[in-house]
């Protein structure tokens, strides 16, 4: 008789995914952050520590919510005013969620997207933050090896959530800075081509709206394109639009649920959006993830899965009364944006002056930082040593945007709602002094090479010293690094 | 060129798992639930309707969490008293969890467990309830095809948790009611070669201890033989403990984790549990499900894995600070036990009265009712039309053992601590009346069928009279039901 255990005897007692390194947590994004850990930044206990800009995280607007809570004891079921509630809430578990949850909740992303979308509570399901919503519509859409195409730069923890347990694919849909980054027909039908080529099932598109890591959001018209794209295709069209609140400047922002409104040739089981309330109310401790499909196989189907990760009763308790105030969520929602758009402008102008752009952006929680006149030369490898110098030296968490998929080599994501006003300052005054320091080694180089070349004027030029790569000692005659130092 | 879309226009646009009914609920333990949703049963607004004893839920004790939670407000983070902590609650997101929550989980375990196992707080995952932890561990331990044994009856639930998403089979070892539906070597032994050759690689047993369905605890000897058992064959033991918290009578709980540690030669690496809070503390709505791995591996894949079902930071900070409290806990548990034994007994001494005997049991939230007197044929197909009247006529909700996959006919699941006394009390006065009912019409039937059988003596036994099959016309002499009549 066959045993197989014994034909085999080493064989591999753990599965697969839990040996494959899918998760992604290998990149240079999760290591950032794990310097961070080990020397983590604090005003009077580590003033020299590593500054967490790598969080996209928001508490810029707590305090708002502290407030309300202070004034609305009864929302909770730990209050005398609330525990009557305990019991029924404790037990409640049925993945349908508590039906003031999911109104309150359709109610708050209408708000958000301005009352230009009407969203059904009985499309709402939960799921354990937009990480679970992510994994939840993979596994709804696609088979293992299938695929999703998704436009660069893109946000890393998608390999973990939408690939990793699912064996879905994503193919990349390369964006550049020549027309700030946004999706074009023709980038679409070359990801398209390549993957039918390689004989991969493209299954739909992933994008992000607003985007993370540009802080922009996507205009009516790309919005428009997609949506022909995959109706055309026969395919599913998946928006993440879980910094759709953070919106805090022209233009406005158009969700796809508004695009839909408009294009009645859409077939609307293709079109499905997932939204959570970590990044907009800054509350990623509550769990609270959401999908919203105008499939109905998705919905059902979704709700099943959400078992896996519903959100706490006593948090939707909480978010229910909290999200069914209408007067709070307007005010929340226009001080949030105020703020965020001040600590941009902060943060942004800081970096001018020295010399840095940033992408134009109006929305989110970090700006797409342009270092490339600071790279040596336009790698990956001359971006992550930049990046090494920027957490162990600067002593800045920032991400590289070879970590975000990104194709062109020194961009770098910086969060800026997740530290108060200090952190904030501190962190413009060490990449201020970075920026001169780097110049300073700059000029000097520059010095040098001229003596240099004035010694071989006439030996054959090496390939490396193309002008049009950079390299540490040849900056772009339109650095902003330079011009600012002279 | 191949255009993949284009040859298959009609191809599938969802995924398998979507589509292919792999969650189980078509299940009758799911229908019952249906069943009892469409007409639910309400003291005074339907006193009629249907009584769900088809829920295994813990509502006896919560009056002693609620009168904790008055006492302790600063244990919230909604009320005055605690909400300081709202801002690092609200923003806490590490997947390792708040280790104030991850201590009080291993101590509240050691303390279920008598004080007689250690747990690591090092070692505590979170997940999305046991339904999570379940999913997670096979994920972790088993590739799609690869099976998992498991005694019968077992939890419907697992169906979907450990089978649907992840492609894992789960495969029987049939035990029987002779000797109180313990496993054997014997069934261990052949479900294990079945498999094999089947040519199915096995990858590990999953139990439940305490049994869900059964209301019993395992021995130390079949818990020793399973572990002798997966370390011959280097294979995987899950030990799923949710209910480890509601042994309310001797014999005492003996856990895996007390086991191993007098079995010096046992690979830990092998042995995994499952906990959650919804059970033993009577609070499924705040979503508590812990992985506890002896494996590292198995820690680092499983708290990666736990992004999808992290526990709400707010309820993890509540229940940090409730569970650590030991004083509570201590009376806590010792209250709980006491009631679940009085209800118990209350139950099963009401169906004694009538006639019905249940499994002995010592633990769970259900007793094993045995009906198999009451039974027309023992099939499947009479032990469900058997249900069907129970939940339509008898407006009772409980669950039939084929939904728990038992190998024999005419057990059900019934569940008493989801309820109040009252409810109780007409539960067990509609369950007299319907016995009563069906005796009265087996009496009837016994004098037609002496008269019949009187007319037709000489005619030769038909097939289906055969003794040994029970009829609706021919109750077994044993049937403590025509006892109780009589």
């Amino acid at each position: 008789m066959r045993i197989y255990g014994e034909e085999h005897p080493n064989q591999q007692i753990l599965s697969r995914i839990a040996t494959n390194d899918g998760h992604g947590e290998n990149s240079s994004y999760f290591d950032g952050w794990k310097a961070y850990e080990k020397d983590p930044f604090h005003l009077t206990d580590n003033p020299t520590g590593v500054i967490q800009m790598g969080l996209a995280e928001n508490q810029l607007s707590l305090d708002l919510i502290r407030d309300w809570m202070k004034k609305n004891p009864q929302a909770s079921i730990c209050t005398e005013e609330g525990v009557s509630e305990f019991k029924a809430i404790a037990n409640f578990q049925d993945y349908h969620g508590l039906p003031t949850f999911r109104k309150a909740i359709a109610q708050f992303m209408e708000k958000v997207r301005g009352g230009r979308a009407r969203f059904d509570p009985d499309r709402i399901v939960m799921s354990g933050g937009a990480t679970g919503a992510q994994e939840t519509i993979a596994f709804c859409l696609a088979d293992p090896g299938e695929a999703f195409l998704i436009p660069t730069p893109y946000y890393p923890g998608f390999d973990r959530d939408f690939r990793w347990r699912t064996g879905v694919q994503l193919l990349p849909i390369h964006c550049h800075s020549s027309n700030k980054f946004k999706i074009t027909q023709a980038a679409l039908e070359t990801a398209y081509r390549k993957a039918r080529n390689s004989h991969i099932r493209v299954k739909g598109i992933l994008v992000t709206n607003p985007s993370n890591p540009l802080g922009t959001t996507m205009d009516r018209e790309t919005l428009r394109t997609l949506v022909s794209f995959v109706n055309e295709k026969r395919m599913h069209l998946v928006c993440d639009e879980i910094f759709s609140g953070t919106v805090f400047d022209k233009p406005s922002y158009v969700s796809v649920s508004e695009v839909i409104e408009d294009e009645p040739y859409c077939d609307r089981d293709l079109i499905h959006i997932a939204y959570s309330l970590s990044k907009d109310l800054g509350v990623p401790g509550f769990r609270v993830g959401v999908i919203y499909s105008y499939n109905d196989a998705v919905v059902s189907c979704a709700r099943k899965m959400s078992s896996f990760g519903l959100v706490s009763s006593q948090t939707q308790h909480l978010l229910a009364s909290m999200l069914g105030d209408e007067e709070f969520t307007t005010s929340f929602l226009a001080t949030s944006r105020t703020r965020l758009c001040g600590r941009r402008r902060v943060f942004t102008d800081g970096l001018k002056r020295v010399g840095i752009h940033c992408l134009d952006g109006n929305a989110g929680l970090f700006c797409w930082m342009d270092l490339r006149p600071l790279l040596k030369e336009a790698t990956v490898e001359a971006e992550l040593r930049l990046w090494r110098v920027i957490i162990n030296d600067v002593k800045l968490n920032i991400s590289p945007g070879s970590s975000f998929h990104c194709s062109e080599p020194g961009w770098f994501r910086v969060c800026f709602a997740n530290m108060d006003d200090t952190a904030m300052k501190i962190a413009l005054r060490r990449i201020e002094s970075f920026v001169y320091r780097e110049n300073d080694a700059a000029v000097q180089a520059k010095n040098k090479r001229r003596w240099d070349e004035a010694l071989r004027l006439s030996l054959p030029r090496r390939r490396f010293e193309d002008p049009t790569i950079m390299t540490p000692h040849l900056m772009s005659p339109h650095s902003p690094l330079v011009q600012a130092a002279t």
